[in-house]
């Protein structure tokens, strides 16, 4: 059952050059643990602890960047970006296993086309839904009526997708999230608080990957648009009318609220909080537990703290804040400097 | 099976009166989008934006407040609050699809009375446990034993009830939530952790809202309460023993520690968390990401921060921060000035 | 079905003694609520209030420290630590109900051996699995292929456990909590992130307790893991390759990004962000909302804040943050001052 390569065919795949003999490759590994039919990658092969491992390294074949000059035993295998090279490698020696069938337990929905080739136990699905070819429905998932979810998609385990929700093909969505549930609006009126109405959709385009547990609300009247190849982490919480570009990273615990624009090939770190109608711009990179303002425009650059600051002036407010004990004494001493001269 | 009204049954519905043609309205919209046949609102129709847009747009009818006075084709509701009688409307054109039947795989519990118009597939309920009539229990969700919930509730797919837990009618708990897990609660011995008894319940009274992924833990001993008509958000953490008023509104992703009270009319904002023992007074409104001290009262008012201060302290005191450059650079100058003195 | 003791039974349970008449305890309270049959406990029995209401106590038994000097008609239990007796009687006077039976609609998977002694409704299990006995697995659980899952671990409804992960006995798992999922990396090239091969396990040791909603992702080449009797709350995100060692407590909404480590009796509040490869050391307290950089070491002792500092620290840093008006105006005034003497 184990995928086998050659270096060669490795190299052939990842656009590089093999250095040394030719050998048969049947995993991957981390440099440290790296065994023989093993192959590992490095990304700064200078530093002096990696040279002394490597003289004991048991990998068959190891991933270099094109600069490197290193004498060792190990076949290297020389390419452009070495991480990148490793996870294309990857994917071919530990590719996802295709799972086929459907369980028993499926009732197939009325006035639906649903061409998944794996539906696990206990799945449900509504009426009028689409589900793309090779697409893969685990146990326990929820898909609403009127949903369409293109190939090659993976569902996992008792995610929850509600009506009228739309999902691209080679989409990835981890056990526990929920996409579709409705946006958190209200209008408060004398007495109680009345839903502001959430009947929008949902759209996530092609190669988009979101993590367990997290939360993709419905737009109130328009939709909520998650833009292809955007990777979203476990625990995001995604607001109703947020629209997300191409290529964008969102880490763990990051909430977005509503109607908030992150523009594509931003990355926005971990724990972060935005308010909302705020636009990051493309290039913007946002780190954890920083907090965007309502409205804020956040343009290409680095950015911390709440509310958000330029990177360099964050580290320039933090280096004053930490200097106040000094300055507190400068101006005690120039006080009393003065003082003695009071009496002159 | 559209919903129609014409615009005068609205006016009717929402106290406003119908100034110009009356018409038959089929849906809602936003007001950039609207087309014949649906209704949209302006809040604040003054803006020169508005006013221009105003001329191609082909709704068939515009709420506005009652002191609007705009000259247009498009026939207009004045209403007291807008925003408030669109949600109005929204309800009586969109609303929610009451469902009915009982899914097969459904193995009615033992001294049970399930009322509920609907329950979805593989669903689960224990023993000894009540649910009323015209409530929805969507697919995969789990409800413990010795459970209430009541009328016209709509639980989604794949939340847990724990057992002994109490829910109003009119309540609507999105997917994925979890209600009465045990709070996290641990006494250290010499050599581990064993844990503090969790024995008690939660009670949610009626016409809450709880968003998606959610938890509300059960008491220790006593019980972990939400009052009346307080609206929760997605992946928010309540935590044992918390008791939460009436009409609270809690924005996603905040977290609140064992025994804090939240009294009614409080508004909380996303990825606040408040320590233990805190009480939030009714009035208050405290800002994203705030951090509330365990103990710590929090009067009504604004506040923001960590630690939480009244929002104009917290603005004054960060105005100081951001001149901590300019008042370095002014001690410098003034030692500057005295050192050349001191010569003389 | 009520279990019931004798106070001098409890007592040695504990390594107490009791003071009083003996009697028979059927349940525990919080000491303002105690009726007769229950058993209470009291920490600091100085204050006045506590001696007031204890003049009507109905409880049957109140636990108190060796060190205790009360005057009271209640029997008295003395021990050096009351709420970690009381903790241990509860557990006696509560103990967790184990259910038996496997489902109906249980197919066990071939290759696996299952001895749980309950299985709930709608569960499923990949080939190649063990069980161990006792173990309890409620309703809609989804476990993976080549999962190991110990004796007497309690998995709650609607978690979903992926392949390879291995989980300890005396475990509990609350609902809707996510093991193994792929861990957050990719690697970008000129047009789109691929994703880093996350195709390592999880590892969690014995008598772990893991709250609701939470996530614990695989590794990426290696284990992600979590040491012997380490208590995790709700919505806690811990990422690939994190080490956490035994006896860690971990508050909720907590997320601790790749390869960090966390060493035994380390204690993380609420809400508190770690960059990756940081390390806490075993004795480091980290108070809520605190953030850990990246690669940051965390020795023994309080922490507080964002980047953290040690709470001293933290602490007069924001004492001189609030006095900097009074800084600004001594600096005015300095300034002032020394104007008046230019003349001279």
């Amino acid at each position: 059952m184990t995928q086998s390569f050659k270096i060669s065919e490795l190299a052939a795949l990842t656009g590089g050059s093999l250095t040394g003999e030719d050998a048969e490759i049947t995993g991957i590994a981390a440099f440290e643990t790296a065994a023989p039919g093993q192959i590992t990658f490095i990304e700064k092969p200078g530093d002096e602890k990696f040279i002394e491992q490597l003289k004991t390294s048991q990998a068959s074949c190891l991933i270099v960047p094109l600069t490197a000059d290193i004498e060792t035993s190990v076949p290297l295998l020389k390419v452009k970006n070495p991480k990148f090279a490793f996870a294309l490698i990857a994917e071919k020696l530990h590719p996802y296993k295709w799972k086929s069938g459907w369980h028993k337990s499926f009732d197939v929905p009325e006035n639906s086309d649903i061409r998944a080739s794996f539906v696990g136990a206990f799945v449900t699905v509504g009426e009028n839904t689409y589900i793309g070819e090779s697409t893969q429905i685990y146990a326990g998932v929820r898909i609403g009526a009127n949903v369409s979810i293109g190939k090659c998609t993976i569902i996992h385990s008792n995610c929850v997708i509600y009506d009228n929700v739309s999902i691209g093909g080679d989409c990835v969505i981890h056990a526990g999230t929920v996409i579709g549930a409705d946006g958190f609006g209200y209008v408060r009126g004398d007495e109680k608080y009345i839903k502001f109405p959430q009947i929008g959709t949902v759209v996530i385009e092609d190669e988009v990957e979101i993590g367990a547990n997290s939360c993709v609300d419905r737009g109130a009247l328009g939709e909520t648009r998650i833009g292809r190849g955007t990777k979203i982490d476990n625990q995001v919480q995604i607001a109703h009318n947020v629209q997300i570009g191409e290529r964008v990273v969102i880490a763990a615990q990051t909430g977005i609220s509503g109607s908030t624009v992150i523009e594509s090939d931003a990355v926005i770190g971990g724990q972060v909080g935005m308010g909302d109608h705020a636009r990051v711009k493309s290039g913007a990179i946002i780190g954890s537990q920083a907090g965007v303002l309502p409205g804020k425009i956040v343009r290409a650059g680095v950015w911390w703290g709440t509310p958000v600051q330029p990177l360099d002036e964050y580290k320039r407010q933090n280096a004053h804040v930490k200097g106040l004990a000094r300055l507190k004494e400068e101006v005690k001493e120039l006080k009393k400097k003065l003082e003695n001269k009071e009496p002159e």
